[in-house]
């Protein structure tokens, strides 16, 4: 029993046409939807969900990513092997960065061009779904345990996209907006070693000129307040304790964000 | 292991209850969501779902589709048994048309009435949740290999729905807009062999009056232009490429649509 | 092969965390999402959305819910078993209240608190997110065996919560809104025994001073009419045959209704 995760922008209806075809190629795998609502932010945002729940699936799960505004022109199909020796997991999903940290965060990765069509849809393969004609079934022989070497091959001039476009510089730390999620809280792409390097719990800083707390949880602060804190991610947060951190910083995917000590 | 899909109007929580009953009965079961929201239009939106996926799944899974605006009156609760021998599905739900259009793509099919209480859910059946107390028990048991002649008798009236209102009128292509996808893209019912039998890739055409590219995929045009293609359920779609051509064509389903070539 | 399910306000995503936590505890454990959007009534919709399926799930199942406002504060986590004996049923989730309704309807429980560090995620806990770091392990132990004894000390001074604010006071049948669902039907928590005490299936009856009809089911109405009748979830609703009965009775989640007869 294996487990291939899915995260795409498809929306309501079309994921079950991929999980059709995972289930007829291996009628035994579990499958876990990630999201497939990452409109906001699109590539990114769906890029840093899997970047940020990889480390919780165990070794072998196979990941399926289709954030794919190219689908039908020449970008390439992906399949990638990450992670340690005996602890790997594995990537499916279109050449455009989605798939990248969540493998690099695993340790080594080996990438692959999925070209070999015995291990695509064998009904034909249609220009604007290939999260059904060729990603779910390399994702389904993967997890069945076809050697990755048999997609296609090996290839090392993938793009590229990373999360790491943030740091101290003096009394600022400077980050991104990854994507604020259904409750407005703002999820940052600055990792919670870098922001304890940066400040302490019970501080005051200035996140865009505004003063507010970091804090562990949100109960540390009244309700409607505004409060720093390390989500559940691991990443430093932004919130309003029964509020919409986003409408009120008006911050959205992409913008920077500055923080100052007080 | 076997598959059971599950195409409802249900919205959230109620789906789980299905699930519960079905798991009590086949333990091993894999469960699909294909949608729990057809709330737009209602039977013919649920029906094309299940029409246009259902080549998708492997032989032996069980379709339960539940868009049952009659549920409490005297309508019949159906099972079906669809497709040549050895390469069958089965379908359960009201017989209001829901489940005819996907039983007959996949070929012959022998229709029954389901009025056998041993395959209902023990504890009693409510006036007004037959999903869970007739249709979800009904599919655990075929999903089992119970025989379907052990539903209940088998009959001829049921009610048809069919999506073939379409064709070529001289310089006219004509059909009907099933729905549109949370996108915006306007799905009809104009299958694609009778698309290209009108024209060609590269054409320009006129959509209720507004000329527009046919081409095979979002790329070929502008941001924010519209185009014909051949989406990925093999019928004609109108969209806006990163815009919702629901909206600008004010296109809504069961509303008629008129192409014409230039 | 044993069930968990979810009932979380979590939303989108998040859930998927959980998921891949207890999976690599229980590869082959069935996870069945009850509602991950309790959103508008917080605690009392997840708990009466959990009250109301429980008796559909099978023996051995494992029930996680996480509406859970107190998160990193000193609130203590949960684990049941209920029910008499050869069919326990099992629960975990924060000492809210959450849990009890549906734990009680099953008859008999004993509550633990979860205090055992090795049934928790070995990667640390974090302050924000004990779905994923304490109640999706402790369930997924519980789904493979393990005794609730394990989990910690049995306690006995745990947080109430009930739905049994109804009654029959002379004309007068009283009860309180649990919550109105997707197609703004009203559901209450008055059971159907106590309804057939106070009124009969064809009676006219008033509702907060508007007289309708308490009939088997919608089809007993005109369209746009309203109607009371005996839900699926076997309480009180409140509905308008093809329309939105919240909006047209101003009731949301907490009011109480006050019905007449007439």
């Amino acid at each position: 029993m294996s487990i291939i995760s899915l995260t795409t922008d498809f929306g309501d209806f079309y994921p079950a046409a991929m999980k059709a075809v995972i289930l007829g190629i291996n009628p035994t795998v579990q499958i876990v939807d990630i999201t497939h609502y990452t409109r906001q932010a699109g590539i990114r945002e769906g890029s840093f969900a899997l970047y940020s729940l990889v480390q919780y699936f165990p070794k072998g799960s196979v990941h399926i990513g289709v954030v794919d505004p190219g689908v039908g022109t020449s970008r390439r199909a992906l399949a990638i092997k990450a992670g340690s020796e005996g602890k790997e997991q594995y990537f499916v999903g279109p050449d455009n960065g989605l798939l990248i940290p969540a493998a690099r965060r695993l340790g080594e990765m080996e990438v692959y061009e999925i070209t070999n069509p015995e291990l695509m849809l064998k009904s034909g393969i249609s220009a604007t779904f290939h999260g059904r004609d060729i990603f779910a079934p390399a994702g389904a022989h993967l997890s069945k345990g076809i050697p990755i070497e048999d997609m296609g091959p090996r290839i090392s001039d993938f793009v590229i996209l990373d999360f790491e476009n943030f740091g101290i510089d003096g009394p600022f730390l400077i980050g991104e907006v990854i994507f604020a999620d259904i409750f407005g809280n703002i999820i940052t792409n600055i990792p919670q070693e870098v922001v304890f390097k940066f400040s302490t719990f019970g501080s005051q800083i200035k996140v865009n000129g505004r003063r507010i707390s970091f804090v562990q949880t949100y109960g540390f602060v009244g309700q409607e307040e505004p409060l720093a804190l390390i989500g559940s991610h691991g990443f430093l947060e932004i919130a309003v304790n029964k509020g919409n951190a986003a409408l009120q910083f008006g911050l959205k995917s992409g913008d920077q964000v500055v923080i100052k000590t007080v």
